[in-house]
């Protein structure tokens, strides 16, 4: 798996964690189910699954808040993020016509594990990949996304054509999964901030790597795009963990910041784009049923700076993992979704 | 059936529709699936679907807007609604563990159709009835969803122990759907406003039939609440139609107003409860693909009062409505939901 | 100065606070600054300010939030509670015309003084008193907002015909300010929470007391109303304060309960209203300048109800506080706004 | 007065329309006030007005909306613009302690020129020129504000060191008012989309000019910064006009699409900065007191991408135009804000 500093493409100035990658974060797991198959109907889908608190996430729940960039997507479970400033499962991400089926199974999850005493609301986003995946054919199911919380691990994190990334497209070509991470020093010690894309999204004229125009300079004319005319373009999900000690109105201060990033590389939030950001803080317990007041910390709003640096800085990064990671792929009849061609990209950015 | 105003109680000034009813509205279809049976586990759960534009609402879009009073519940779609200020599907309303299933059931029900050229994000919103249903279950099907899209229709609505009405209680009482409707004149004529309510919050004390504390003059020693101890309330969905020419700003405005009509009744918007109303207008359209701009007609703010007052009344019957209409149940493990005595109700009224 | 309770009128269950007023809230004070006179040109106006922390605000933030029911009025200050969930200064509210020169006047105060290092962003409200107040003659300056900052006290709250309230109507009455308190049990101990209101909304056929429609027994025909047709209602501010340690998220949660006191006397948001609410929470401390996280403690969302009722109680006494205080009065072009009679309120509360 | 294409830079590929200004959209006039004097204290502020419609606005209203990318800072009239989606008045951009005596002037202009029947609520932003103007000596006047909105012209409009942005800096360079417009091919014709901007935020080392790190190339090395440490930036206002059919949840996008533009050029939406835009869409008409709905418009959503892209290029650019206008000030307590130096910048520029 390549990745972009492994091409010499570095964004930015805050160092990464060690693994460059949303798990740098404490507890913080990914877990992916991919199905790629042809046979009865062409599958390029599947489901990532973004588990906190290394799974205790459903009794020690983490604040959180979401941005809207463009709001043609999913995500469920707004209305309860909005009103407590938490989530309380597993987050998972897939395709558009089957955030049902995985959000109703983290539900199926929790009640079989008897996690919870009578409901949660679980957050689900999506990306369409109808492209390169026989959408209608729907074949995701509540096993493949347990599965996905099931595999969820720490560590270095499969990205490109994997989970629920699989079908997807960046800047016309090959996305998926992306993540990778920062670490921002502060008057109250280093954080670290760790991001996760599925990208989706962009035409290809627009696709900036750190500044250089590398979408025009790769044109149709070099790598096709994946479709004669694609008039605009799909839909990005960022979703964005720290263990800074962050109340919610802070978690919504850091969603927003990964706009700056998605602006960076070229997204503008067209319209049939679903460009939606979910962040969570780790840095405060909030284990259930305390029969007193929780007692928490919280970052001075005036030292959170170096925090939107490193979310503005690692989803760039992690969009242009996703764009190298990810490899050509044919799908949905015959459709071909072609790599960003590595060797002119390195190219291209040691000639700037 | 029994009805508010078959006991002699009547909330507000305005007139009502032919109905009273939601399908009051010019082209609003409302259909049920209802699940009661004991083997081989406990159901008292169903959908219930709104259909705008007598099923047309996939090719000729609806002004849409929502408001959250208290956000402990889901209602799918906000984002698209927020940003795009429409709808374009059946509205379902169900059970929580379930909102997945019944959110992707409108989608492949719009594949099969061929309704939809790539991808759409259906609007589904829930309420939990997991004292009397066996929730755990997961009862309701694809296929339970659509047969409740086709068995839409307009003219009078089913209330009470129906839909996604079946397992649910208010104000400790058995509650369920209600629906009701008012004719409010404004300088540009008159128009319909609907409401529909899947009711599921409240506690006995809280409970007020125009002004009169009800709860208290019916307490748990007179009828016995469904369980000892409620220690908070559950939820409230609130659907409003409307045909005048509203915005989506003023479709927010419509849907905010629904928490008058809540308060009066006694909803405090509890900590456990998912207080969601969604308001659309039919008085636009917005046809599909169009090469020019689209040409509307718009309610001046200056007119909008009287469908404020619309609302509020509408949404204060429809939650009676619910109450008169929904019978005693026996459900999951046993439990025993009661309806509210309407003699005892019609004499405290009359005696006021 | 009569206050509801004086006629036999106590709202809700929960107890008040040792005075009824949002003065019971630790270190909340209260001031107004009241202008009444006729030369060169009528006055019925003023600003009341409320100053957190017994005026130590300035240094030590508290957590805060809003909510909009109708947004037909000003609320100075609203992004940096938005985005920081904090305030750090008085609160001032006053007419319609003049909430600059009174926000304008609250920074002039901080940098006579050396409050504050470099910026910060008043909150400042209003309500319109055109009626009764001569309101193009700009009489209010910034040594009256000054004045009123400098004046206030905590203890028993003056109410009616005062400070910004000087010259509001409500309910076709006389109005004005208003304040009532609840303390609300929790699990975590006891908070308080106090309302004040500047009221100027509202028709006459719309009031009701504890569920009696007192508007329409007491309509135009026994008590005239200001003006011949008053085709729509104007504003309500209110401003909720708490010692409980709530964080910004759960502020914006009280905020919003102010909609069900307000709805149950009558309010329904009409068009030309600014119901605007703000709460804020003096539970936790946010001194300037910390190099490390602050320590905070929260109360569990689970235990948040009780102050959700108090909010709603206290907001409904708080209105008819200031319809019980306010008196007789007339203003600019002759125009007479009249007392609620006390002796036919008394009357028909008693009787029902 | 150098503009950035008079430096050989063009942002994006859209055309932009005659004047490269926010005055290409028809009917959108400009004015300044400009007070730059050192006795008795140093004045470096003053006030920007935007009047649409030729100043016909007060009779013929605009929708409107706006987005916040970071709140710390101030804009009037907000919970208007969110109930109805329209403002009603000039708007006004200046310095951050006198917000309040710019609002209430424009009220003073409508109640001495009979422009409104009761009341309404003006729209006036900030940005914080305290480090070059004496902002404790509130230089800015009623007179001044009247004055911007008498001087308000069509045609090119002043940049750099004039009205609010008198006193502004940009990346540590001098800043203040900059305008660019694009002309936006739609299905239904072409549109014109027009930016202003106020500029007093961002990093040195942020700032890059169509991708290139200008800032890093220019370091306080070659040009120093107004002061030793600029421990954070501060903030931007962008008003967005179009004569393109849109309603207010159109312009919502609209404004939210700034914040495309202003990360390209380097900004993060710092904590202590106050990031807030506004768009407005004159391409409906909304006269006063209609007895019948509004006959409107409305650009189908699947056609605002090239709006998008508009925003974006023009905000950019308007940032960019801002930086070349400005000229190397001296200011309170001496302290000196230099320019950006055009020939280096042409330099780097041309050898990308």
């Amino acid at each position: 798996m390549t990745r972009a500093r492994d091409l010499g493409i570095a964004i930015g100035d805050l160092p990464t964690g060690p693994l460059n990658a949303i798990t740098d974060v404490p507890g913080v797991l990914v877990g992916h189910t991919t199905l790629i198959y042809d046979q009865p109907r062409v599958a390029r889908t599947g489901v990532t699954m973004i588990v906190p608190r290394d799974g205790g996430i459903w009794s020690d729940h983490a604040f959180a808040a979401y941005h809207v960039y463009n709001g043609n997507g999913e995500m469920t479970g707004l209305p309860w993020i909005d009103e407590s400033g938490m989530i309380g499962a597993p987050i998972g991400i897939t395709n558009t016509h089957q955030v049902g089926v995985v959000r109703d199974a983290i539900i199926r999850y929790a009640v079989d594990r008897e996690l919870y005493e009578s409901f949660f609301l679980p957050v689900v986003a999506e990306t369409y990949d109808g492209h390169l995946n026989d959408i209608g054919a729907f074949h995701v199911t509540t096993e493949h996304a347990i599965a996905a919380i099931d595999a969820a691990r720490g560590g270095a994190v499969a990205e490109g054509n994997v989970g629920g990334g699989t079908g997807m497209n960046c800047h016309e070509f090959k996305g998926g999964i992306g993540t990778a991470s920062r670490v921002a020093q502060t008057q109250s010690g280093p954080f670290t901030v760790g991001v996760l894309v599925q990208t989706n999204y962009g035409l290809r004229g627009d696709l900036r790597v750190d500044g250089v125009p590398v979408g025009r300079l790769i044109g149709p004319e070099v790598v096709p795009t994946p479709w004669p005319r694609h008039d605009s373009s799909s839909s990005i999900i960022v979703i964005i963990a720290t263990d800074a000690p962050l109340l919610p109105v802070q978690c919504r201060r850091l969603a927003q910041r990964a706009t700056t990033g998605l602006a960076r590389v070229g997204g503008y939030g067209h319209n049939s784009s679903g460009d939606i950001f979910l962040a969570f803080a780790t840095g405060n317990h909030l284990p259930a049923g305390p029969a007193g007041p929780y007692n928490l910390r919280m970052l001075p709003h005036e030292q959170i700076d170096p925090l939107f640096h490193g979310v503005a800085e690692a989803t760039e990064e992690a969009i242009l993992n996703a764009l190298c990671a990810a490899e050509t792929i044919t799908g949905f009849q015959g459709r071909v979704s072609r790599a960003l061609p590595h060797d002119l990209l390195r190219e291209i950015m040691a000639g700037r």
